[in-house]
């Protein structure tokens, strides 16, 4: 019997375990949730046992726990493919706002309702029942690594060390996220890459104390002011960084990348209306999609400096911030966009002042998957296969953090292969997951699995 | 007998009177001192019938209450004197830091300590006590006005209606306010110009919310950045100001008038390590000195956007805002900087975003008093005499509104005519009064008033 009519077979009852793990609240955020953590991580161990995998083990870290399984009996001539998703949810409130409660699922008009159906607990459980329908018909095809954790929703913090001290278990070839979008329910796609991060906050200091405006304006610089010209200086008012040495390091989208992007569709007209800005703007040269997905940025976040409040107060403020953020393309590192950032820092402080360019913490890499990539060009065709279209190339301006930590760590770009989409509240009221992404997911792993292993 | 020696023989009198006018804890910005105030404005009205002055009544405004007086006998030939001061104080906190109460006053060393002794309780009781002693010998020379307020403390905000309302019973020839400086105790000094103020608020909007700066960045333009962008190009980070026509209406220094501020002593390197700025700066082509007294400003007072708070926060803001003062020198005026600054606004606002600059309230006019003007050189007369030094002519760059309400409303240029001097602690613990001062400012009133009436 083909893993497909396992699968088929026994879809009501996976259905049913979904909603048994969706009714778990296992809310990382809310310490009061802490045992349902526990009993989250419990339950996925206990579904890995009973899918086949192996080892199954809850393991603490110094926030939630993560959940590892394996199957390793394939041989060393096969790969060993490491499996990523999260059992952890997003706080349901406002409570008022579902139709049905978050915590008690609910299947309607082909959608299953519920905190942490679409993000993460329905994609998590796709590879996992594709495992199981593989052993249902006798050894896995490939060697299968499963990585869990709990605290996705609140940024992972825990994470990077828990990977770190887990590595020799987690080694493998290659990387599977099962928490990730299609395009649409017709339409696959394929994540090629994502922008990385630095984040920096600049400080200009002027005299000790704010300083009244009439009795020392004129007289000495004015941080604020200063603040602004440096600022300035790092960017044209038509969008073009002018930092020296900042776009020393970016790989320039080739004429196949943006055509491939611009095979995409997308209505930027609806896309600008949604954010209420009156125009788009941004680096010449480059339509807003491709600044949106394959140009560094430098956006500033905040701004604080003397007198805030209502009206007018006459001070010459001792100090001005501005937080800054650098979200970076292939191949910018943090350090070195800090490092150009700097320089042009000590070339432009204006007299008077004294400047600081501070670096905080939660940089990440750019990743950009190397076309030819053998597990992404074998999660493209077999996307291909499963929704009879080609799948979209698509970048993303955000930064995975989990992802930099699997590279930097176990040395693999992951392949992000999940079954979610942009429609379905992920962080709202009314989540729901489609129940045809569920089994399409679910036939996509089985078909990667058996492929990888060489079979069908 | 001259009125000098009148004066010298109940000096210890005024002394003991103006402690008893001290010791009414008459703080204007504190509400449960309501009670005082009215007791330090009658007060005020029982000393200027005691000194002879007629017609000493206090008048109610929307805030605290001011006092009126006049003595006008001298006949229509002779000039109309107006005199300013307060008789409000600042609050005395913190009280732990006076050597002796701060509504407890006390003679020590030749000075008179205690809160208002010297701003301007000892300032107000020097006009009045050098009518008392003329009028003991007959009649005054001229025609004199008193006008005394009870909010200078806190900005006067009831004063220019109420200056509006009393005009007909204020016009005057002249105006003196004894509520001033001399620059040493062995220096006298006129007070040439004050400079005038325009408030404004600077709002840039792009996005309709705070936007993910992954998402959306190199999308949209960034409104704190393209705030930065504007401030940027308003001035130059040498310190000239850039904004078409900002200068136009500059009376420019003469040679007379910078070797005038030449010639007045003045420790740079002790002004700027008071300050604790790296260095002085500014527009090039003028000493801090001529910047700091005679050259409009344009200064950052506060800026706020975004995320303000510890570490980052990937946000791309939906608004910035920055509050500016620029301070403003003869023939400058509020609405026509504000107009330089908002034509300026509209030729260099970044594409993407929206601007806007709100006038604040609380604008005022730069006032420069000409050369020659009749009171003015006649003060610095006496002053030389009293003294025995040519005064210095000083000018400020802070803002008086009382001196532009006389101005706009009763058409006359105030001379600044008081006896204090910066180290008395004015609105600090131990705040002080020189009793060589307070008499002092009685012979110098004596004898303007005489030689206004053509005595002496």
């Amino acid at each position: 019997m083909p893993f497909s009519t396992h699968l088929d077979r026994h879809q009501s009852r996976y259905v049913a375990e979904l909603m048994e793990f969706i009714a778990i609240p296992s809310v990382s955020a809310d310490p009061t949730h802490q045992g349902d953590m526990v009993r989250a991580a419990d339950w996925v161990a206990a579904r890995l046992t009973a899918a086949g995998l192996e080892h199954a083990r809850v393991i603490p870290t110094k926030g939630h726990p993560v959940v590892l399984a394996d199957w390793l009996h394939a041989g060393a001539d096969k790969p060993t493919v490491l499996i990523y998703g999260h059992f952890d949810v997003q706080p349901p409130e406002p409570l008022e706002a579902w139709t049905s409660p978050p915590f008690a699922p609910e299947v309607r008009g082909g959608r299953i309702y519920g905190r942490g159906a679409s993000d993460d607990k329905g994609g998590l459980m796709t590879p996992i029942l594709a495992c199981e329908a593989l052993l249902a018909q006798g050894p896995l095809p490939v060697n299968v690594k499963f990585f869990v954790e709990g605290e996705e929703e609140i940024g992972s913090p825990s994470i990077p060390d828990a990977v770190q001290s887990l590595a020799p278990e987690l080694a493998a070839d290659m990387i599977f996220s099962a928490d990730g979008l299609q395009w649409r329910p017709d339409q696959p796609q394929i994540l090629e890459a994502l922008k990385g991060i630095v984040k920096l906050e600049l400080v200009v200091r002027g005299p000790r104390a704010d300083q009244h405006s009439g009795l020392y304006g004129g007289g000495i610089a004015n941080p604020a002011m200063a603040l602004a010209q440096i600022l300035a200086s790092m960017k044209a008012t038509d969008g073009t960084i002018t930092v020296a040495g900042f776009y020393d390091d970016v790989i320039h989208l080739t004429d196949e990348d943006r055509a491939a992007i611009a095979r995409i569709p997308y209505d930027e007209a609806a896309w600008l209306a949604e954010t209420g800005a009156p125009a788009t703007a941004g680096e010449p040269g480059y339509t807003t999609r491709e600044r949106l997905w394959a140009r560094p940025t430098l956006d500033v976040n905040g701004l604080t400096s003397g007198w805030q409040g209502a009206g007018s107060k006459t001070v010459l403020p001792a100090e001005a911030r501005a937080k800054i953020t650098c979200r970076l393309v292939a191949a910018q590192t943090p350090e070195g966009v800090a490092a150009r950032l700097t320089e042009h820092l000590c070339a432009h402080t204006p007299p008077g002042v004294t400047a600081e360019l501070q670096v905080i913490p939660g940089g990440s890499d750019p990743l950009l998957i190397p076309r030819g990539h053998n597990a992404a060009a074998l999660a493209e065709t077999i996307l291909a296969e499963v929704y009879g279209k080609t799948p979209y190339r698509t970048r993303v301006g955000g930064s995975i953090p989990i992802l930099s930590t699997f590279r930097d760590v176990l040395g693999l770009h992951t392949v992000v292969l999940g079954f979610s989409h942009d429609d379905e509240n992920l962080h709202a009221p009314d989540e729901f997951f489609r129940l045809e992404a569920f089994r399409k997911g679910q036939e996509v792993y089985g078909r990667l699995l058996q492929r990888l292993g060489g079979q069908a």
